[in-house]
């Protein structure tokens, strides 16, 4: 087991009714907030209208910025940026999935820098002060509800860059099961597909004899692959919501990896597939996940018959006829969610396989689990064909 | 699924070693602190020498207040307040187990109060402010390094009783596995008992549904029954103890109960043996659990099978045989690490049952997988006999 420290001030109000309260937990904090969230979805649905009654309730003033879009942009940020300082604004509520909430930590922590704000995704500065925010989950994916984290993309050389801050963590995250009813559902599936690798880039981790959080992350990843089918069968199956959005807030948070060395290889490498082919992040890790899987596994073979073993229920005792199986496994209950396995399906070429291994081993070698090079990568790629 | 908030701030320093640290994390709350401490252990374990070289060199003064017995005392805290406010300390260093960190709890909140403690503890007041405190941890058992509880005994009537305030999480908590090792093996296995008791009292819950909490505490349980063995049979096996320490933990800051009616009857009647007969928590609540699972399975008998099945390996079809081997095997679980689990091996008779029940039922019925009146709480503690 690893050394950790572990620490997440962040405040969940969970369940039905909670986006209710909205008004009084953004009050504690600010009379007037920046309203940041993505396109029209939240009007559709409804969850703009309860928001704003909310706030109008508890006397909360708000300045609107929506327009965030998947692989959330620099642009959008430095407009928050803007509008934050010119107004005075100092809290902004975040409605909506990983990408709105991703682009208000942004422009959190860019209001208070003199620099700009792209430093802090290209690590030469961190936040040594940052904006309060608050959120309004709406999409159970990303979970950086509970996260310290935030990816943007910068437009020019569709750099796709993060970075981490306890800055970063939201004063309150509230998840109101009844907010996710109306989701498309491919934006259901890659979602959950994003849930499940969080739980993955912590379980397949070169620590061993970490048993407590092998049993959680094999626990968290039976109750989504248990869970998911059924709010895609029957979007106003409550229950199976309440259990969707807890999973992606626990698959994040921070405890499944305690005393791990996590790996996080697969999230690199699928930022510049998104990066370059505008995708959604979850529907991506659906596809370079089973491929690193396939490229790994003989690193660790006892890490993926335990998988194997203890999540799908495949046993026997060859290691590379049970992994094989384990890995079918998990393209089959991606495909089952209805999500592509392979690059083709996305008409994705090896056109670009040299440039994205480069961009993602640019910071140096990526993962834990196997220490990956651009070459590697480049393998990676090919199995995802 | 019930709602729910969740909010742990603990920071939590985990790993061999992380003892040194407390100096350092001390400093930045006070230059002065109160060391609390309980009785000759934690010099003989070399703890004592560890911590306060750190604090040294940090430039931290401290004040001790050592002492702390098994069920605290009322007495020794209204002792700590006196030295707080006489020497204006405003910081509390806990280093030992669950009853020294509820001590300086209590001693914390107390200070800063102009009425008496105790008026916490029965309910006629809730905490405005307190003072901060940091826990370096010697005992994985009560879970109260990451909990906002704390447990005391007042002598006059010896009446135990609890309260919850966020003002009680301590601002940091040192796990550092190394601290563990020369613990009498009586302390570790009924420390091991209340950790298991932590899951139970959550797992055990009248709410359906709620897989995700299910499949967690089925793996804390799984990883608890696996790992607390290892270290009675070898109290150098540090991977082990990382294990037992980590699991202790999350066993109690919250997590595992989120989204569920948890129960609590157990420890409520734990409390009032202790209380009176001053056992050691973990020891009696390995004598109060079987029995309370043998008084209510019926009620909700699906737990009691999923309880069987995933945590002890029991299948079967009848519900009844399966749950009552599941039960034998929780007896002998608690046998093997050498604890009692029954109130004759104790010598305790049924002499004071309905004292006991009725102090446990002063504040209305007990428990939520079955409600309990004080009639309930006699049968339970006959089935203990």
């Amino acid at each position: 087991m690893e050394k950790f420290v572990s620490y997440n001030p962040v405040r969940i109000e969970f369940g039905r009714g909670a986006c209710e309260r909205v008004g009084e937990l953004a009050r504690q904090y600010a009379d007037h907030v920046l309203l940041h969230y993505g396109g029209g979805s939240i009007h559709a649905s409804g969850t703009y209208a309860r928001v704003t009654k909310a706030l109008r309730a508890a006397g909360v003033d708000y300045t609107e910025l929506g327009g965030v879009r998947p692989n959330p942009r620099l642009s959008l940020v430095r407009e928050g940026i803007d509008i934050c300082r010119r107004k005075r604004i100092d809290f902004i509520l975040a409605v909506g999935g990983g990408s709105v909430i991703d682009s208000a930590k942004a422009i959190a922590a860019g209001t208070c820098y003199e620099g700009d704000v792209w430093d802090f995704y290209e690590g030469r500065a961190l936040p040594e002060k940052a904006l309060k925010l608050g959120v309004v989950l709406t999409i159970p994916a990303a979970g950086s509800e509970s996260s310290d984290g935030t990816v943007l993309t910068k437009e020019e050389g569709m750099l796709k860059r993060s970075f981490c801050s306890p800055l970063c963590y939201p004063q309150f995250s509230i998840l109101d099961p009844d907010l996710c009813r109306s989701l498309p559902a491919h934006q259901i599936a890659a979602g959950g597909a994003d849930i499940l690798a969080h739980v993955m880039e912590r379980y397949f981790s070169p620590t061993t004899g970490n048993e407590l959080s092998d049993q959680l992350c094999e626990g968290t990843m039976r109750t989504l692959m248990k869970e998911l089918p059924k709010v895609l069968a029957d979007q106003d199956d409550t229950a199976a919501w309440e259990q969707v959005m807890w999973t992606g807030n626990v698959a994040h948070n921070g405890l499944l990896g305690r005393g791990n060395e996590e790996d996080w290889a697969s999230h690199e490498i699928e930022h510049e597939l998104s990066a370059l082919y505008d995708i959604a992040h979850g529907a991506g890790l659906a596809i370079v996940f089973p491929a690193w899987m396939k490229y790994v596994w003989r690193e660790h073979p006892g890490k993926f018959m335990r998988y194997a073993e203890n999540v799908l229920g495949v046993t026997g005792d060859d290691a590379e006829t049970m992994v094989m199986q384990a890995i079918a496994k998990t393209e089959d209950f991606f495909r089952s969610i209805g999500l592509a396995v392979r690059l083709s399906e996305l008409k994705i070429d090896d056109g670009r396989f040299s440039e994205m291994a480069e961009k993602a081993c640019k910071g140096g070698e990526l993962g834990a689990f196997r220490k990956l090079v651009p070459g590697d990568v480049e393998e990676i790629l090919r199995l995802a064909l």
